[in-house]
This record gives C-alpha cells, sequence and structure tokens, in this order.
C-alpha cells in the first residue's frame, strides 16, 4: 500500500546521507512523497544510503522555502525534540497523530529540521502541531533517519497489525501431534520410563508440552522419524 | 526509565557507523545493554555516529559466537526481513512482542544479523521467536540502525503513552476566551459585520472557533491587544 497523502519535508538537512537514509525508511513503509527545503549544496540526489529508494529521491521536490512544500497541506506537524518545547505548548506525541489520522484522512506534511538545530520557532509557527517522539531526557535529540524511520512505522503500524503472518497450513494437527506422541510413550516405555501409577499424568503433561510448542508438520515427521528409529535400536 | 533486562545483540555487523547509531537508538530509548557478536576488525567504539551514547559503545560486550551473547535471557527474538522468511514459520510483529512483554517480564534478547546478509538460519534456531517489522514488499530491508530505533520505540511505546505533556496551566480559561469573543464582537458592530438577525449565530460559530483553537493566556492577549488597537483606530 503506497500512502499519496503523506509527506515527509526536510528543511535545511545538511548530511546527504541522512537524506539517503529518510528515503530508504520512507519506501520501507510505503511513502513516496519527499519534499526538501534548501538542502544544504552537496549532491544528494544518488547517494548510497538510498538503497533501493533512489526513486523517492529522484521525485523528491526541492522548495525555496518551507510554505512552498506545505501548500496543498491540510495538517502539517513539525517534529522538535522535547527538550526545546516551550511550556505552553501541547506537545503531540506519534501515536497522538496516527489517531488523529485514523479518524480523518487529512493531507499530512510531517517535517523535519536539520541535523543539528531542528526546526525554528518561525518554522514551528507554519504548523498546526508540535510532535516529539518520546526519548529519554538525557538523549532527546535522535538521528535524522533514525527518527523519520520510527514516524513512519507508527502512521502505518495500525494497518499493519492485521497482517500478522502465521501458516496455519503447515501447523500439525493435533491427530498427528497424538500420533507422535504415542510414538515417544511406547519408547518411554522399552526405557521403563512409564510406571503404572504414573502413566495418565505423564501423557497429559507431555501432550500439554507437545501442543504448546505448536509444532509444524516437519517437526512432527522429525520427531516421529527419531522414535521410530530409537524404537528400532531398543527392540 | 533505564530498562536493564532489554538487550539488544548485533551479529557480525559490518558498518562502524551502523553500530553508532544502533548505540545513539538505544539510549533514546532508554536502553543500554549491547553485545555484539564478532563484530568486523574496524574500530568501531569511538564512531562519531554514537553522538551522545558512547558510554553505551564503550559498555558493550564483544562476544565470540551468538550463544555467549545470549546465556543469561530467556526470551530471545531474531529478526529478520518478511521475504527470507520460511512458509512454515510463525513471524511475530514488534507488537507481538511489546503485548508479550506487557503480560511477562523476560530477559528479552532482540537480536539483529548483518546488514548484507541479515541472520543465518543457524543464529535463528537459537531464538525463541522470528520477528519481522511490517515493512513493503518491494522494499522489506530497513537500515540496521533504522531498524533498532523502530524496535526500541516499539518497546517503550506503551508505557510512553501516557507522558503526552500538555501545560494545562498555560491554557486560556473559557472566561478569558468569552471577553476576547465580546470583544472581537465589539469590533464586528463597529464595522458593521454584526446584522440585527445574525448576531447570535455568529456569536456562536466564533465563540465555537475560538475554543476549538484551544488557545492560549498567550494567544488570548495577544488577540485581545489587537482588538483594543482597532477599536481605538476605529472610534
Amino acid at each position: 500500500m503506497i500512502l499519496f497523502n503523506r509527506r515527509i519535508v526536510l528543511v535545511r538537512p545538511r548530511d546527504p546521507n541522512n537524506i539517503g537514509a529518510v528515503a530508504r525508511a520512507m519506501k520501507n513503509f510505503g511513502f513516496s512523497d519527499l519534499a526538501i527545503v534548501t538542502p544544504h549544496p552537496p549532491v544528494w540526489s544518488e547517494v548510497v544510503s538510498a538503497v533501493n529508494a533512489t526513486d523517492v529521491l529522484t521525485n523528491a521536490r526541492v522548495c525555496g522555502a518551507l510554505d512552498e512544500a506545505i501548500t496543498d497541506c491540510n495538517l502539517v506537524v513539525g517534529t522538535t525534540d522535547r527538550t526545546r518545547v516551550e511550556e505552553k505548548q501541547t506537545v503531540y506525541t506519534p501515536f497522538d497523530l496516527s489517531r488523529e489520522l485514523a479518524a480523518a484522512d487529512y493531507n499530512l506534511a510531517l517535517v523535519f529540521g536539520s541535523e543539528k538545530h531542528g526546526l525554528t520557532n518561525e518554522d514551528l509557527s507554519r504548523c498546526h502541531r508540535v510532535m516529539s517522539i518520546p526519548t529519554e531526557p538525557n538523549c532527546p535529540s535522535m538521528n535524522l533517519g533514525q527518527a523519520v524511520a520510527v514516524c513512519c512505522y507508527e502512521l502505518i503500524r495500525e494497518s499493519a497489525q492485521t497482517s500478522i503472518v502465521p501458516c496455519p497450513a503447515e501447523i500439525a494437527t493435533v491427530g498427528a501431534t497424538e500420533a507422535a506422541l504415542q510414538s515417544l510413550l511406547e519408547v518411554l516405555r522399552l526405557i521403563d520410563f512409564v510406571l503404572p501409577g504414573n502413566e495418565p499424568d505423564l501423557t497429559r503433561r507431555l501432550r500439554g508440552s507437545l501442543l504448546r510448542l505448536n509444532p509444524t508438520k516437519y517437526d512432527i515427521e522429525m520427531l516421529c522419524g527419531m522414535l521410530n528409529r530409537i524404537k528400532r535400536r531398543l527392540q
């Protein structure tokens, strides 16, 4: 899923490798709209840190001012580290933002300042919200590429929760697991591990353990193979 | 809050700057326990990418094998990108992991492979769980520092939700906001914007808008100052 109305805006970024890392994180999470406001001169559109996301860099729009990068957006969120926030501001967290976007589908611009100085108060005055990633007070300032990665992750987090990847077809049936258990019990009888008194209790405990392991078909096949081999040697 | 029983393990990392970036992300989110398994030779304990997290690097433990790095842990989670996962595996997401840790406080080792090849099947066989960050199928592989940042963020996310930073004391009272509204209505009457028929409706709409803006004391003072100046000029 590509999210078309989620723009990342970098204001005065200095390090080309950070711009590449931002592009990579965006592409990892399905974002493609990058705007860069007055980047420092060095060529940044071909940096290796972008890895498979050079298309994000190639399509990035270079703007002369923040206004230009956000004019068609209706929710502009400026990021800052918590230590730089004034007392009288309400500071959003990334989860506040994802909740807000879940309720109404804004054209979002998520704005990040330069590596060294962040966004100025002038920049922040152009934002509807000020947002801060909840970092530790003794180390609040994040690497630019990492901050963008965390924010992009948070924005797709809710929708990604449904796409867990279990493969139920590969999990062994209860019947197959029970057959393996019976095979194991045969071996245990051969080595006198099962005594008349403890068989029901032992069976119950082993069955519980086997099921909790959530074995795959392959696990059960391998277990049965091992048990059969042991049985043959013991008999 | 420093989390003592959350270890990050890097297996065969190649790029010293990535190790530094990992240390920085860890410190951003309150993690301090880093173990590095057979890193490539170049000196990595003083890389600049660690920024304020050189202590994490200095205290990092260098291990000769993965076993050594995880022996005292009781939940070992190996990370991989989704395209490399075998059909028969159940793959956890970062939110599955944070739910599991919320239910029981394990000594966690979160294990990341090398930048190029990730973890081997041999490495993954030493893990209780295989976890994958939900990235796009066309760009699944993340930068190492960014992947660690996203995972650390996810692990502190739940506890950080409570620590939003509004400053209720700085928000204007309803009384002050209402006084500003009345001042605005006076100005609107002076410029014949208020007509006998529309005053109640206009008042209601303006009041709603003002309150939704959630103005601070400072906003209201500034608004009243502007309105008073306009009134004086108009009279």
